[in-house]
């Protein structure tokens, strides 16, 4: 079929939507060239600060909650850092069938010298201090509708909905 | 190793590209959602739409770019795609070593109706216009400084930095 000459069209709405999914993995593809002589990688830090951040609450599925990354993507991850020596898998005292997932030290290490790689920051430097305000106020905004849509619990959502939240 | 009360801390700047990230993830999740009973996913959509987009210049290279998706997911997709009947390999007639891929009659249908699809708007018009073209901007902003940062060609990026160039 010769679809050469249709010129789709997607709403506003639909294209807002992928300029947003578009710019975040243009931003993680620049963070993992950033980490490739590293201990950690982009996704992996992620999921150890998500660690770190849960203590002994942080279970393959409490992470795939907080990153909104599939349990699948979570298990591979998780199996290759613990390889790697980032991470271990502790069976849970209390609740047998369950297990745990801990920071090593080297993890750990790897963690704070990902944290200071400075590609983000340049990146946002674009953007003046009011602007990065309204772009937080805007995201919280977007996923607490759509976490509302999906009909899930969005209290327990990281990074926070308000920006002095952090730090 | 005990690492349950260590607080750790992020940049904020980290922390708004953590939120980018999983706002434009759990958005892609309540589309999938929207389009499980339909004949194209979330991701089928988007490189649906690439393909139509590009017309015959359409190879998985140029839609890995565009769609800023590793060449392997692309690789997966379209050998599903194409097992569903929604896109054809086609053997470029004048470069031989390369395949272009078309979108079939079955996979265009799919393509408008997984456009009208309603849960993108629903979620969007939690912001008002005003919010929607600053957030616009912004995205274009950072996705531009981005692929200076990686030295990578910004010229043929979609959705276009400015929003009049939608629709």
């Amino acid at each position: 079929m010769d679809r050469n000459r249709i010129r789709p069209s997607v709403s506003r709405e639909l294209a807002l939507w992928l300029l947003l999914m578009r710019t975040a993995r243009v931003i993680g593809r620049a963070r993992e060239r950033e980490l490739l002589d590293g201990t950690v990688s982009a996704q992996g830090f992620a999921i150890l600060l998500t660690i770190l951040r849960q203590g002994s609450r942080a279970t393959p599925a409490s992470i795939s909650r907080e990153t909104v990354l599939e349990p699948n993507t979570i298990s591979q991850q998780l199996t290759r850092m613990e390889k790697d020596g980032l991470v271990s898998r502790v069976r849970d005292l209390e609740r047998r069938n369950q297990v745990r997932i801990e920071v090593t030290e080297k993890g750990y290490q790897g963690f704070l010298e990902a944290a200071k790689r400075p590609i983000t920051k340049t990146i946002m430097s674009v953007l003046n201090n009011e602007e990065q305000q309204m772009l937080w106020g805007i995201l919280a905004k977007l996923r607490s509708k759509t976490l509302d849509e999906l009909g899930a619990n969005s209290k327990t959502v990281y990074p926070p909905a308000k920006l002095s939240g952090t730090e």
